[in-house]
């Protein structure tokens, strides 16, 4: 065999599913196969979906995720099939099954659990201690996990010490903007460094907050791409890989030979397992494909549109509803929404006080007509009426503040979760990442829903996205004076966001290096920024947290969300200036 | 010196609160000199604060924990003082600094880091790997870290082995219910295993969800609690041990000759350290003092004051408001914030509907009476009708159902967040445990406050808190007619919380059996629980994590409380029968 073909399942697991994900092993092992794959590869944690958090605490979840895993061995007769699941052996492991004609011919356990940013693999894991290659008719294959290929001395490089020609990586890597041309960069060093095919295969889909980009890749020695899969969508990326050519490549550039001293560390092995050779299958010709790519906007844009439809759909809803007022946010959440769920499923809600503009009703009214979403009107006056006088007596002699602003909001909060109640419909929150940064938002209030769509979106960026969507539609979609008025709660008369808080293109990039870079106050100033804006910034943000703790899930878009990825304590004495 | 005395400064640490944290050592460790104590031990990260959590990600706030040990050192002349803070070098460490006689003696780093329950320190540092013991004039003492003495072969171990007769163990323990007992076995197990003084100094007050329970306690080498502290409150404990008294003991009783190998493993050192002898001490008589307990239900009540009492003081609020229904929950949380807060910082809101009793506005008032707290009236008739005819177009041809329910439950929320709005006050969630499990809450509705004092106590418990707090009272604070009604949410006619969910006796031992002990479905059944009703807890449990991720903190007071202790995915089709 000088030509051994790999097939990446790059599938949409789900968090506990294990019959689904099951299922979705068993067509990609055929489908593989039909195709004349000698390898077929899932993404890390297949069964059980990833990543399973607490779940893992239930000894009942360990052992059913065992069975479906072992009720795949029998399809694979023919071919080999590298499937994640949890191994139990007094302790449990993230891994990886090698499922080899029709039997269980190996597991590998992952050495690098990750615990930082997002993961907490070390709450949950044991590490594995061993690395072995398998001899598969003469292809010699390491299979690793995730992590696992983010260190330069990590298992790949004891398999390529081992023999291996072919790494298998399969990963569960969670999307940020940019991480894809980041992650890419070392995986391709790893191929070049051990004069070696790696074969990255990734989740596409949504999990709650996380997305997962897909992008599976092959790269051969010189780390150049040869196939990649798809953006946020399932795909098969399959590719021939030449034995022949690895070993003329390792003559002439034999760079592996002094990449790291050979020794293996402590307690670690990496022997060479030896598979029954199989006959070689029928092969069809692979098909012309073309690398995907896409541009910067539209991936985030994507991104966002699997993360919303996919927490819709594997939560069961059939549709999503939120507060339209013609104003940027729920612009952009609506045309999301719609191309997540189709129109009939995107229901907006128009909900106008005494403050809103007559404009922003008539915007939001032409962006329905304009996505053919259905669209109410349910004025908050009547309420909003009742409330002032039921709070005359307590509010007596006191100036209006933010407490009447607030009764406005929490009151349509109110009637998007009324209406959630009596049909089951999804409510969507619609405020963005500047916003919850500072906290100009009302928590129960426009902060209410299920799912927060642009939560780890900045404003400059929301506009951006909703100018991508207008030029991809070649038209108009969100009508211009939705992008060109000043943005506004409409909470009382002639408010405007950025004089409350600060002009976006200011605030956003002193937003980013607090939040997103952990930049101290005097790097900040070092970079440029004013003195007042910086202390500003820093104080609302840290007096802020307890909103954000009360805030929904939504989709992480960049390397340091608001969530699980940034855990502050709201009782928290500390002054960063 | 034949006789070390050795002080406990348990004091109430703030999270951020270099100053403020430093101000307290350097008045403990004054206190400790006038009490002519050799050493004296604060509790884990002095300086910081515990759990920091990404604070640790700045560094500047690593710097400026430094500046203030460094701060400290000169007011050791004359003592020695075990202070925790964060030690810095190429990377962090969470670590205790010995200050000797006004010099910085030596450093321990925690060399055991819990990643579980609310733990996630491998997030935030690295390991040590020395145990150095310390010979003060003669005295060999051995300092460690929380999560160190857990285990039988820790660096108190290595410590042991290499001449240490006292041990300092600095924690940051979080309380739970029983807790004290099983920490203290073990804690006494060390001192007997090794022949030694085993020294537990702890922190005593509230941090977010976490309360410490204080309790810091001296073990001879016979395993005896020689004094114990306060619960929850500030203390300073302090005894005399004796280094003859533990030679002849060893003699007499040789178990730590064979208890382990006494090598060290690879890589650990246990150095011994000599300090300059000091002058002996001017020494007041220690005064005779009880050792500290409390009876189980008193320890519960006196977490949930003292976690409610630090959040709001610590947060700098000056008085809280709630939703007074003249049901259980709401007087608990009453007479709980009263006692933590004082009478005239607590606000009683009474919200009646058409659905509400006369006898519950009654109970309420008797209440509010009794403890001496403000209360209010104010009817949702308003704007309930306002909300009810609003909808009444989206809403028509449809039959009542939870939508009507929860309409109410909101608009009191919106209420109590308005008043909260406008003067500044703190309102309190007055859901418990039982209700947040099942999601028999309204989310934004009785939910909505920014601390909810009661969320990890089980409606059982709510009735047990208060029959304790009445018998303590030596009469009925709380109305008798409030702990014998049948519970109900009064959102429409005829409703009993008992009939919606099931009997709260048998409802709570089937939820503590799986969210806190993680049975399974099988397990369950051969405990005698009924079928149907292990089914309908699982599903709903599971169903409502949605719920749970934007509830208020709360004090925790079980071994897994919802929230970081507990980490679901909300997309998780996972049935566990």
């Amino acid at each position: 065999m000088s030509l051994f073909r790999v097939a990446l399942a790059q599938i949409n697991t789900t968090v506990g599913d294990l019959d689904g994900n099951a299922e979705k092993v068993r067509k990609g092992i055929a489908e593989a196969k039909a195709m004349g794959a000698n390898l077929v590869a899932f993404p890390e944690l297949t069964i059980t979906g990833y990543p399973p958090e607490d779940l893992l605490f239930k000894p009942r979840f360990i052992a059913d995720n065992r069975a479906r895993l072992d009720s795949l061995i029998p399809e694979t007769k023919g071919i080999t099939a590298v499937v994640g699941f949890v191994d139990a052996d007094k302790d449990i492991y993230n891994a990886a099954a090698i499922l080899h004609n029709g039997k269980l011919a190996g597991v590998y356990r992952k050495m690098y659990l990750p615990n930082y940013g997002v993961f907490d693999e070390d709450r949950y894991f044991k590490a594995g201690h061993s690395c072995p290659v398998f001899d598969i008719g003469g292809a010699m294959v390491g299979v690793n996990i995730c992590e696992d290929i983010w260190y330069p001395g990590g298992p790949t490089l004891h398999q390529a010490n081992a023999g291996a020609q072919i790494i298998i990586s399969i990963n569960g890597s969670p999307y940020y903007a940019g991480k894809v041309g980041y992650r890419e960069k070392f995986v391709a060093t790893r191929a070049i460094d051990h004069g070696l095919y790696v074969c990255y295969v990734n989740i596409a889909g949504g999990q709650d907050e996380l997305v997962f980009d897909g992008n599976s890749v092959i790269f051969n020695p010189d780390g150049e791409a040869m196939v990649r899969g798809k953006v946020f969508e399932e795909d098969m990326v399959v590719a021939d890989l030449s034995l022949t050519a690895i070993m003329g490549h390792r003559l002439r550039a034999p760079l592996h030979r002094k990449v790291k001293p050979a020794t293996l560390p402590d307690g670690v092995s990496a022997p060479v397992v030896h598979l029954d050779p199989l006959p070689a299958a029928q092969r069809p010709a692979l098909p012309a494909r073309k690398l995907e790519t896409i541009e910067p906007i539209a991936e985030i844009y994507k991104a966002l549109v699997t993360g919303v439809g996919d927490y819709v759909r594997k939560n069961g809803f059939k549709r999503v509803l939120f507060g339209m007022s013609g104003g940027i946010d729920s612009s952009i959440v609506a045309a999301i929404a719609t191309d997540a769920l189709g129109p009939e499923s995107v229901i907006g809600i128009g909900m106008p006080s005494r403050y809103s503009s007559k404009s922003s009703l008539e915007d939001a009214q032409a962006l329905a007509k304009n996505l053919g979403i259905e669209f109410h009107v349910i004025g908050i006056e009547p309420a909003f009426e009742a409330m002032l006088s039921m709070l005359g007596g307590m509010f007596e002699g006191t100036e209006p503040n933010v407490a009447e602003e607030n009764i406005q909001s929490r009151i349509r909060g109110n009637i998007l979760m009324a209406i959630s109640n009596k049909f089951g419909w999804l409510v969507l929150a619609t405020g963005n990442k500047t916003e919850m940064a500072m906290g100009f938002a009302t928590l129960y209030g426009d902060m209410a829903g299920g799912y927060a769509v642009i939560k780890d979106v900045q404003k400059t960026t929301v506009y951006e996205l909703a100018r991508y969507r207008n030029r991809a539609a070649g038209k108009p979609l969100i009508p211009e004076s939705v992008l060109t008025k000043p943005a506004s709660p409409e909470l009382k008369a002639d408010q405007r966001t950025e004089e409350s808080l600060l002009p976006f293109h200011i605030l956003d990039p002193i937003l980013k290096a607090y939040v997103e870079e952990e930049r101290s106050y005097a790097d900040m100033l070092s970079m440029g920024f004013s003195e007042a804006h910086v202390k500003r910034v820093i104080s609302q943000v840290d007096k802020n947290e307890y909103k954000r703790r009360q805030a929904p899930p939504g989709v992480k878009i960049t390397t340091r969300a608001f969530g699980r990825d940034r855990r502050l304590p709201i009782v928290n004495k500390y002054r960063a200036f």
